[in-house]
């Protein structure tokens, strides 16, 4: 089973005038041969460790799998305290291979694995109201930050710790917390080792972002029964198919290429609109990916381009009554990714109840499988004929192996889209300036200067408040 | 308590070159008196009857209350079959004033009252994971449709009402079932009338997505406790606050006139992003109001404009790990909104576990009220310093009467936001391309030309299928 794209609507032969013609995609042959070149010298010089995730750990995903049978029968949930990839990786794989309902159900329903919980926030209200809800002391906590500095993570984890020792001890609280971190620097490795907590590594090449096939995302997945040796299968399978040079065998590049034409006119939001509800919420996990990969001040010359396009979450076919009037009728601003799926994991089908009434008679005897993919198509069409761009990524049905396909898949294609921007899709420099702006305020020891500059900024008028 | 708004960050005083002038705001006196002017007349041809709604409705609501109070105990959940507005309002509220594991929570903690579960979607999948975790026989169903041919949500009415009366019996499944639909029009109507079903009306002049304030939205909350009293004051607050015709006055009219600018001039998204886990589906809420009202590609007089801003929806801190790179080094083409809040409802403190080291010590002592309210003011800071377009609407505190107030705060800039654009933002003409294509596509009688157009569309080609 393999993804497949269809980016026919993306073309002038669908969406005329709107649409990319066969002579600008020809005249991009320079541009792609360029970036395959230095996709391979990249990959080859290993600044891109995470393409290497599908073959290289195999004795990580043994120590996984038997730490969470030395450890499932003994906990009632396995609590994530991460944040951005750390999060978004493990409750997109969740959402999309667990029951949705999965916190719900009684223990014997789960398979008799631990319920999850991601806690990616630092509203105050949320841990308080998660420990209202569970026993602490019943959890296992994992921390996961490879910088060992993320404010937001290690302060839950601190006040976790607290919490466990004066309730169960060190002893006992000690068995409680599993991290996952840098091998070598940061201070969560050190805390690791000092404190003797369970730990595992986060390669140290491989980015937040570009994660989730690491222990980031496999130790939660395991814990909650999923099958990590099939995501990772996929992956190596999408890996293969990433190899193509001729690029209209590519999909990753193909997508890529579309969205970096779109992106240079005037395509500067890319809506990701899965029509499944298991696949939900890997619109967030590529929000993050391409916004954050994408979005550059500067190219790797240094110059400024401010590129970047803007990704929205939208969900089929709910979003049609929320998102498409825009789509359909608002500025030609946005490429729209349909997510489909061939086959639904269940079948409901709708009775003959009302045969009499011309709009609900119809639905008698149809399925809601028929129903949605219907909707899907009719979606397709209507945006088709509004001239809008717009592709379809189909999964002939969401298992490990086909989510493995479509993570790679996205990981490669926002890889390739850097590539063809010219900028460095692996870095994040444009979030330091808040971060610093936090600790100056903190009054962090050596953020004096920030602070002075921050005392300085232009004042606040009062009048400019309602 | 009322909600204020900080457009400091909208101005060139602080963000330079890429901020409003003074001068551009004197220049659209004209605008803004011709939208006051609109504003009003519509109000008094009754053509924004949701704006009667923090008034008109007493006995409605003592209807509501009784018939929680009866119903309450015999059930253990309240089910929503609705889309788009009749389901993205009962979300938002229950999220913003209840436990965020409400659910998960014995019913003691929860007041006694039922769990609620928001089915939105036709997934196949949906409806059997759901009946897999609950029984649909001890579920009250409230379906919500104002037309009574929503497919979605009139496809899932008739599979429940079909698998209750199976399972308990015609008069007993009656007790389970309550509409909420326009009062003559319609098969919902008909329906709920023939058949027995308890039923509450949307008024006949007020749109799905302004239609939280009716029964669609104030049922659902009322069956989970909430106090829909004061949602209806918080609005009522807010509708004083929106007759100033100053606008310097006028918070709601100055958001619309901001955002309105920030779209003549190349902003053409629309980022909300809550520093609160309560205010997080506000943004999905807020995405349909804003996206379907004013996403259009006809003006008043029959132009093509192809108008509209794309709402984004983020969450703070979480999307400062996600997004916040692509907004302080991408392109200048959004308006961000910061939702914050004065006070949360509970407090948690970090202690001082790790003094020694430099990026975890500074957070001993400090409160997660205090770190999401620095990070909140920094992340701020940064956006301002790279000249962003931003803003930020703050609540006192999360109530029903501050949520009352936030609501009818969008739904009134919304409104004028149309006028400035001078368009309809009441209707949705965009969607009935997808719908009659569904219908074209079951073969429903009369859509035989709609099927022949789309038999002779272009034809897909195999080659752009990877």
């Amino acid at each position: 089973m393999k993804l497949r794209i269809d980016y026919n609507n993306m073309l002038t032969h669908t969406i005329g005038d709107e649409g990319i013609t066969q002579a600008t995609l020809d005249s991009l042959s320079p541009a792609i041969l360029a970036a395959n070149k230095n996709m391979e010298e990249k990959r080859k010089a290993g600044k891109m460790a995470w393409r290497d995730l599908p073959y290289n750990q195999n004795e990580i995903v043994e120590d996984i799998l038997n730490y969470v049978n030395e450890m499932k029968g003994q906990i009632e949930a396995f609590v994530v305290l991460g944040i951005g990839g750390s999060a978004l990786g493990p409750m997109a794989v969740q959402q999309a291979l667990n029951h949705p309902y999965y916190n719900e159900l009684p223990r014997e329903k789960r398979g008799g694995f631990p319920k999850l919980y991601v806690v990616d926030n630092v509203d105050p209200e949320r841990l308080v109201y998660l420990f209202q809800t569970i026993d602490p002391t019943k959890c296992l906590f994992n921390v996961i930050s490879k910088s060992g500095s993320t404010s937001e993570t290690m302060s839950q984890f601190m006040i976790i710790k607290q919490q466990l020792e004066e309730k169960i001890g060190i002893e006992a609280a000690r068995k409680l917390i599993v991290c996952t971190t840098d091998a070598v620097t940061g201070n969560l490795i050190t805390i690791a080792k000092q404190e003797g907590y369970k730990h595992f590594y986060i390669p140290s090449a491989v980015g937040g972002r570009f994660s989730e096939l690491t222990p980031v995302g496999l130790l939660p997945a395991a814990f909650c029964g999923l099958d990590i040796k099939g995501l990772l299968e996929g992956a190596a399978e999408m890996d293969k198919m990433c190899e193509a040079s001729n690029i209209y065998k590519n999909a990753a590049h193909m997508y890529a290429l579309l969205h970096y034409i779109g992106m240079t006119t005037g395509k500067n939001i890319s809506v990701m609109m899965p029509y499944a509800d298991a696949l939900k919420y890997i619109s967030d996990w590529y929000a993050q990916l391409w916004a954050e990969s994408l979005g550059k001040q500067f190219d790797v010359n240094g110059k400024t381009v401010n590129v970047g396009q803007t990704p929205v979450k939208a969900l089929g076919v709910t979003d049609q009554h929320s998102q498409v009037q825009l789509y359909a009728e608002g500025p030609f601003d946005k490429i729209i990714v349909f997510l489909g799926v061939d086959e639904y994991r269940e079948t409901i089908t709708i009775p003959k109840t009302y045969g009499d009434m011309p709009s609900l008679g119809f639905l008698g005897g149809v399925t809601h499988n028929n129903l949605i993919q219907t909707e899907q198509a009719a979606t397709e069409y209507a945006l088709t004929k509004a001239n809008r761009m717009n592709m379809t990524i189909t999964l002939p049905k969401v298992t490990p192996q086909t989510l493995g396909q479509l993570l790679y898949f996205f990981e490669v294609a926002t890889a390739y889209a850097g590539e063809l921007l010219n900028i460095d899709a692996f870095d994040q420099p444009g979030v330091e300036e808040g971060k610093n702006a936090t600790y100056a305020m903190f009054g962090r020891p050596g953020y004096d200067t920030k602070k002075a500059e921050m005392d300085a900024a232009p004042a606040k008028a009062d009048r400019y408040i309602i």
